[in-house]
Order: structure tokens, then sequence, then C-alpha cells
């Protein structure tokens, strides 16, 4: 099969390798979409993020859909030809946190496109078949694979107990943001205030359903007098976030999503006076199912996301734009095509 | 009667005034024995303590115990001649905060010693019944008042949901600090690590149930290979959070209770990876009952807390001596003596 | 001002009393209209509700809407003339349970047609304006009088943790089931499925949003293979309410808000296998806020639940329609009518 | 090695098999002491609880200390010689249970002494290296085996919330009752009140740490006055548990330990009335570290339980007397006796 391998920094290539073959438990998937998503680009721009560091050839890609080709020995939960999304990471199953319900935290956990666990960027994968999610015919392949970041949203709006009522202000309205705006939208929040520096992008996250937008570039976020009961951190930029935690009202809650340097500054007398509750998150635990729910009732629209698509053989060019092309929201790798 | 007030920085007299007459739903109280704390020392040494200034002369004191004296107008909870502990605190009832429950957090709390409203610094203080609390026997004068700061611990660690089994740092051993290790082990806390880089602070910290205990001022926290699930952070210095957050396992809480700064680094790789949550405390609600039980059942000692004692004219002492000398742990003003 | 009495069982007259004048905090409301409740019905058959004994006339009526009219001393939330809906109970704000913002189980509550405190099928009532809720042009005045049994739907699915991707089986589609029912949905569950007796309930239960329904009077229940999450028990039938347990799926949760029956039988074993959460619900706290963002936002359509209106002296009608008529739904008392 | 075999009601033999061969994974563990529990004589009498069934011989027995022997391959948790307490159950870890951390609810759940599944009253077993625990020397042999029942205690008071200050009923004083009243108090109650009708166990549960006892057989828990906040259910007496929930107070929680027949009554208007929540416990999840922390500080007395002891040859013994002799309160089996 092919597959888009990085080599290191600024070096993708195709090579062809053999068709996997599924373990006990496991399932062989073709892929039919792949999201690119801000990870991939940091690799592909430094070869790292954080402790993790490419040091051997790797695939990047985890946001994959596909169909269900074989099962490996004891594998029964699905049919071959049946659609699905991939949830692309497997924990060990065994330690504290797994038993505990919180397999995002495990320290083994095996994560397409971090090294040393090869992605999705290519033209077959295995996966536990647990891990692997029938989806409805009302979600598109590219809309099965971007379950993926819209689960990263649903986790959020779960730590962030967002709720019908919520007063939601999300900072950043790149895929992310625009994809949290959307789940707390779903997830019944009354108000959603985004906020950007790039015009467009805000306009997009007025059509796909926040009730107000911030142009952070020209207008302060204290003037906008508006005062959440939760934020949700996308923009990754540490300035913006303790200006943005300044403006929690009393008991709220604060969802750092966005990735950004190694320290923010914490607004420590706002948070201890109004008792603030600040957390990151990690991925995600058990959302695909909610996610799946979101998508297929379009209280949540990923296909409106998708404004760039390339093939196997195109993946640089995808990781490019991703990361340099303000207009670019997602791209997709489609290895069909 | 003879009161106590703080004119400005620097500068405390006394000075005679009429007993206050308790309103509707209000007992009047003598005042047996009130503790100083570090925000009243704060206010004798800058005047203000953020946007709380003191502009008119202002008596101190919220840490009292007392003795129930008469009733108000439709006040029926208190037998005149009961010992009580006074919750210093009254907040409006009617905002939606108080409604929820969140007392604390009511932007109209009236609280003793915080500008305009007087504290407890004088012989006899008015309280609304439901915030006088009869303490049994078991507890002196001076453990009665000093509920006030194990409410601060109770709080805390209710935030932080300690528990058996729970491992806890405590960084700082101030008043606060040595409170909160105390009450983690009342909460079942299985090892309580207390740092500071007062070694006799220490000692007493290990005495009082500390399981182990760190000089940070010649030992690194990461040395010590602890990793807690729970921080309460009583040190107020910034660096020192930044660095014990980073300790903190997975899925663990920090609770930030010591004041210090506007702002702390928080180090947002590690809040995300391991998803830790984060808060603070403002004082704290519903504490009360737990925390008499705690000191009656000698799970926390709070009479050794106490160093020093002085009379109503000797307030300026007890904050100068506070403020400055690292022996006192907790100044007692004793309004009979 | 004309009022509406209970002068014990099936004795409802009309007369004449002086309008009320606010105490400090009260607004003056002008009646708009006013639901009447399965409760005024038992008060009206029955003399009494459990230990609430109608041993004086009593005005019955606590879904009300209104005009404010005139504040009271100190009174400053409100001006004149805004439209409002009412929260029929006002708790002591100062016990045990107000304090920790359970205000419901406020055992000094003053609610709305409760012996002895009167209600609203009346032209004018005071109210403290902490309780007093401005609504938006979107709610005609019938749907502002029933945000009252919106809040009771809304109650119910906080304590189910009903959120996206719920499966919640509502027993029973009187008003209140239809009302769970929506609420349910607003709330983000993926299925909610209705059960009755009744086919023409069923019906509008399914033009109001339930994914499905059941007519258990000619099918069982355990034939449907439904398994949810969650039960909004709103029958009130002990053996439907028995059996509906044994339905919900593993860590679910069973809310009972059907009053019916001193005592129903628990399936123990089947509680203790699943490990179900079992509560019952007693009116609400807080939830005025969302109950107006639901309705508002159409999410949750009250106005299709009035099917029948009744001026002021025709309230014993509205009373004996409800208790009768299974094609009454609501039935709404419109003073000015 | 020797094995206590039950082959249907009333017929228990021992023969000998091989010693089994610990998996992939799994250790080699030879059994030390096993504690006998009321399911244990459960299928002994009735030869099934409930769905399960003893269709074929089976070994009973699920509350087993002993010493690792050998590792499995890719086990490397446990160096042979590591005194151990077992966690005799062993989930799927796949089904969304147990990725929900709620491993307990796993419908492939594989538990010692459940049909068909072997349990430890034998002289080794195997089990996967995760649900075997190191004890420390401050836990006798019989204690690490009691950690079983202890969990049984841990996950109730998990389940209540007990905390510092609960006021918690215990209905049945057997050896869940004295152990679920040990682990209320090391949870922070300051009051646990136990009832039977046994006054020898009542004495014990005294010993133990209870506050107060009540006779049931000679007084009315309603004459008591006492209002628990809690109520852990332990008698598995239908008639009594209807009559304990109705002590519970306001917002209190019930937890229904004890098995006894399908159904129980459920007070539903005291339930609304003062919103308790009401949940069962089935085995538990996450526990041991808790439990053995608990036993090893000695804030839980689990040798004192252990009133007769036996050999592997008199395992019907055991469950005869452990069924039929009050003074039996914990019987336990030592394979090396």
């Amino acid at each position: 099969m092919t597959v888009s391998v990085l080599n290191g920094v600024h070096d993708v290539t195709t090579e062809q390798r053999p068709v996997p073959v599924p373990g006990p438990g496991e399932v062989l998937v073709r892929v039919l979409a792949v999201g690119t998503c801000g990870s991939d680009v940091h690799y592909y721009e430094h070869g790292r993020i954080g402790d993790f560091v490419v040091q051997r050839p790797l695939v990047l890609g985890h946001e994959p859909s596909g169909v269900v080709v074989a099962n490996g020995p004891g594998a029964t939960l699905h049919e071959p030809g049946t659609r699905v999304s991939l949830e692309p990471g497997v924990p060990c199953s065994r330690c504290a946190q797994c038993r505990r319900g919180r397999y995002n935290l495990c320290p083994d956990m095996r994560f397409f496109g971090t090294p040393p666990i090869d992605g999705a960027f290519c033209e077959y994968v295995v996966l536990r078949e647990e891990f692997v999610y029938p989806v409805p015919d009302a979600l598109s392949d590219e809309a099965a694979g971007l379950l993926e970041p819209l689960s990263v949203g649903v986790w959020a709006c779960r730590k962030a107990r967002v709720g019908p009522g919520s007063r939601v202000l999300v900072t950043g309205a790149g895929p992310i943001g625009l994809v949290a705006a959307q789940t707390a939208r779903a997830f019944g929040a009354t108000e959603v205030v985004v906020t950007d520096v790039n015009a467009k992008r805000l306009r997009l996250a007025a059509e796909l359903g926040a009730t107000a937008t911030v142009d952070v570039g020209t207008t302060s976020l204290a003037d906008s007098g508006f005062e959440p009961d939760v934020l949700l951190e996308c923009s990754g930029v540490p300035s913006a976030t303790g200006e943005a935690v300044r403006r929690v009202g009393r008991a709220g809650r604060v969802v750092l999503i966005g990735m950004g340097g190694d320290e923010i500054p914490l607004p420590l007398a706002h948070v201890q006076g109004f008792e603030l509750e600040v957390t990151g998150t990690f991925r995600y635990a058990n959302t695909w199912p909610d996610a799946i729910a979101l998508a297929a009732s379009r209280e949540v629209d990923l296909d409106r996301l998708v404004t760039h698509r390339f093939g196997l053989g195109e993946v640089e060019q995808a990781l490019t734009v991703s990361g340099r092309d303000d207009s670019v929201i997602k791209a997709v790798v489609l290895p069909d095509a």
C-alpha cells in the first residue's frame, strides 16, 4: 500500500509498505478520509512536540474514517464493509488511569501519528475493534474523520459542565475553536461568544452558531462586557489566555485546550476571589458515541470545516497550507483521490 | 466598650464605643478570643488588600469566639450564656450566588475586618444568629476562634476532594499550611508532605501529623520524588507554586489558598497533559459544623497553633510580631486579658 | 380585587379582598395567567396532600405570570410595567438547606397555594423581588406562567444528568411528562421514549419531540427493547414505576417525579446489580433562568400544552376538567378574561 | 493441589487438581487465607444466586490473600515471595462499562466463586497481575484476605459521599455492617449508629467504633430520634429497609448493600419530599489501594472480625456455621492449616 511518511522536519515522502495484518481483536480498515491537525503540522515544522520527538520515519494523521475490510482473530464487532470512524488511540487497559475510566491519561497510550506510533496518512490501518465505530449514512466520510476534533470539543464541554443556559467564551476561531463553539451550542449554551483576529473566521463562527463574535485585534475583550460562565481557550496564545480568564464570572470554569508555550500567566487573585475552576484537556475519553449523535443530527456541522482536499501524494502540501494559510480551516487527505 | 481601631498604616489605637445593640435576628456576643490573621497584618502594613482599602478607621479581627449575651428581636437559636464560635461574614442571602449555596462568593458579603465592616478586636460584637455556633466544652475559647482558619482548611480539602488514600502536598507551613495539613489527615489522606524553608515550622508540621516534610531551602521538591494527588498551596510564593504544580500526578487537584501577587505562572503543558484541576479558595461556606467536629475530636489540634497572646490594648504588637517574627504561628487577642 | 377561594372539598367561590401591599423587598404583580396543576386539583378533590391540609379558605394556583405594578420599600430590581414570571415559593434563606443552595428543601418554605399560603388564582399577588423574573417578548403570558412546570422538568433533567447522547424514558404523557420529554431533548438527549395509555397524548408527545412512544396499555415496555440511561417517572403509578425501573441500563439514573401512593416497589436486585441511582424531586431550585432560555428559544414549546382557558370565576370548572377530562393537558386561568 | 469443590446443594468435597499455570500477564499465587462470605453460604444452601446457577462443580471463595509463586509470560509487577491480597474479579477491559471506569458493571466479569468461574478455596490460584496487590507487614494474612469485604465498605462510603461530619446509620451488624461502620468512621463520619437484633453483635459494633447502637428487636428506630445523612443498609431485610429509609434526613443518601428479596418497598413521598438519593452497590472498583491504607493504619480492624478458622478439608463446616451460627462473624479458610 501507499504510505505518506514524515522523515524529518520539512521532509515528507510516499513509500510502499505491506498492508498490515490485523492481530487478535483488531480490524483492518481501508482509510477513506483523514483530517490534518495542528499537531501534524507541528511535527512537520519542528520534528517534535514537547517530549515526543520524531526519531524514525513516522506516518502522521489521526483523524481517520474508513471502511472495515477484515477482522483479526476473535474480532466480531464489525462486518466487513461497514463504514466507520476511528478513535485513534489505544490505551493499555490495565493501569490505574485506565481502570478509573481516564484512559486518555494512560502513560502507555499508543496514539496514531505520535512517535513512535504510525498514523493514518496511508491506505490501510489496523485498530482494536472497540475503538472502531460504525457511522450512520448521515455522516460523510470526511465528517466521520472529523469526529476526532469533535471529540475534543465534547470532552472540553463535559469538563466545563456546559449545559442549558451556559454562557460560553471561546477564544480562537481555528478548527478547534469552531468545533468547540458548535459543541457548546449543542450542549445547550445560550450564549457563545467567539474571539479571533481573523474576520473571515469570525464570520464562519457566526454562521456556525456563535451568538456573537469579537475581533480582539480591534476590540478589547473587557470592553465587550461579556461575563461568561465558561471559557474554552482554543487560541494557545498565553497573553490572550490570561486576559480571557479575567473575564470569567463567579464559580466559572476554564478549560485550556489550545497549546502554546510551557507556561501561561494565571490571574491568581481572580481565580481565588471568584473560585474559578481551571483545567486542561488531553485528548478525550468515551466521546465517540456522543460525537456521532451530535454530528448525525447536524447540531454540529463538520462538513463546513473542510476547506481543502489532498491526495496521499500531497500530504506535504496539506501540512504546509494548514500551517501557513489562514484560509485553511481543515485540510483533508483522501487516500483514494 | 473598648475597641481596637486601625486608623491607617501602622496606626492602631484603642477607643471607647457604645456596646452594639443586636438587630432583628441578631445576637450580642461578648468576645472571648480572636485570632490574628495574615490579612489583618496586611491591612496594618499596607492599608489595603487589592480593591479593599481602609478609608475610615476600621476594627480588624475575624477569628472570634465569645459568649452570647443577648438576643435581638426574633432571635431564638441561642440561650444567653452559650459559648460560641462566630462565622464572621454575613451574605445577602438573595443573590444568585447565595441561592446556589455559594454564599462565600456573594458580592454583597459583609465580612468582619474587611473595609468598611468592623471586626472583632473589641469587647462585644453583634452577628446574625445563624452564623453563631455553640461549641462543646472540648474546645477552648482560643480553639473556638480558630475554627475560622480551620474552615479554610475544610473548604480547601473539600474542593480538592481529599479522602481516604489521598496523597497531599502542602506548600508552606504557616498557620494555614499547618491547619491544611492536619485537615487533610483528618479527611483520610494517607500521605501529607509539608514544605517550608523554616525548620522549626516543619518540625511542628511533623508533630501535628505530616507524614514527611521537605525544607525547600535546601532540598528540591522534584528530588523528593513525591507525586501528590492533591496540592494545597499555602505559601503564596508564585515561583514555588509553579514548581509545586509540576509535581502533581495525573488527574490531580490543585487548590490555591495562599495569596501572593496578582499572577502566578501556570505550567500549561503539565496542566493539560495530566488534566489537573486548579482552583482557588475564597473563604468558605457551610464549614462550621464539620470544623467543630474535627476540632472537638482532636483530629485537628488548634490549641497547638497558639504561640502568643495579647490584650485589646496590645493589638498593634500582635499585628507586628505576626508579620515579622517567624516564631509566631498564631497570636490571639484576648479582650478580657 | 377578585379572588378565587377553595373553602373545602369541591367548594370554590370568588370573593373580594383588598389588593395586597408589597412589604420590604417585595413587588406587587398583577396576574396575567396561571396554570392549573395536578396538586391544585388534588386539594380541590381531597382537601389535602399528605400532611398539608386545607383548614382555612385557601387561594390555589402556583404557575403565574404577571406584570409588575409597584415596588415595596427597598425593592429595586424591577421596573413597574415589566412582564414577569413568578417562582412561587419563598424559602427562609437561613436554614442549613437554604445555605447549601437546596432551598427547595427548606422546612419553612412559603409556597403559593400550599396551606396556609395563598396562591395566584386572583388579580394581584406580592412576592419577594428576587423570585420575580422578567420574561422576553418571545414568551406568551401563558408560557411565562408555565415556566413553573418547565422548572420541574429542568430540575429533573439536572438530577438525572441528561446530556448529549442520553437515552431517556419518560413514563406518563401528562403535562409534566410532556414537559420532561421536551426538556430532555433540549438537554441533548438523543432518544426520548414516552409511554402512556392515552393514544392522543402519545401523539402529542411525538409532535413535541419524543423519538418514540409506547402505548403501555397494549404493548409491554419490556418488549420495546429500549434500555434507557435515564428514567423520568411522571406517571405516579406504582406498578408502572417498578416495571420501568427494571428497564434502565447499567449506571442509569431514575428520577421519580410523579406522585402516587406512599410506597413503590423498588426492584432491589436490579438497582444493585446495575448500580442505578434513584432519586425523587421536590419542586426545584435555581431553575428559572434556564427555563426562560429553553422556552424563549422554542426548544421547549409551552404554548402547545395549553388546551383550555378559564376566567377567575371559572376556577372550579378548570379544576374539574383538569382532573376528569383526558383531553385537558393544561388549563390556564386568565384573571383578566 | 487440594481443592474444595461445591458439587451441588449441601455437597462439598475435596479433590486433587493440577496446579494452574499462569497465562500471559498472570501470576500464580499460593493461597494463605480466604474469608467465607454470605454468597458462598448462599450457593452452598441454594445452589444459585439469582441468575447465577451452580451447574457444574464449583470452587467457592473470593476473599483470598496469598504469596506470589511465579509470573506468567510478560507479568512483571510482582516478585515471587511477595505477600499479596487478591481482587477476585477480572473484567473484560473493553466494554463501555470498563472504559468508563465502572468495571464492576462489566457484563463479562469473571469473578471468583461465581458460576462458572472457580474461586480460592484451594491451594493455588492464578490472576491477572494488576488485580494482585502487595500488602504491608502491618496486615495479617487474614486481614489481607478481608480487604475484599473492606472494599465493599469503601465502595459504599464513596457512593454515599461519607466524609467529615457525616451522620451514618448502618442497619445490620453482620460482617458487612461491621466493616461498613468502621469504614464510615475512617471516612470521617462523626456519628455512626448501628442496628441489629443481636446484642452480641451490637456490642462488637460499639467496640469497633460505632458511636451508638440500637437493638431494633426491642427499640423502634423511629424512637431513637436519629436523623442520619447516610443510610448504609446491610441487613437485607426488606421491611427494615423501608423503615430505615424513612429516618434519613433531607438530601440524604441511601446505599443498599444487603441482599434480600427481589423488591423492597420504597417510601416514595419521603424520597421525593427529602430528595433522597438511593443506590445499590455491586462489588466495587478501584478500592484496593484505599482499603490497604485503611487496614494498615488500623483505622479499620479486620482481624477482630475473624471468629472461626478452618482447613481446606473443613470448608463445608465453615459454610455451615457461617450460615447458621450467630456467633460466627467471619470464618476464614486456611489452606495450610
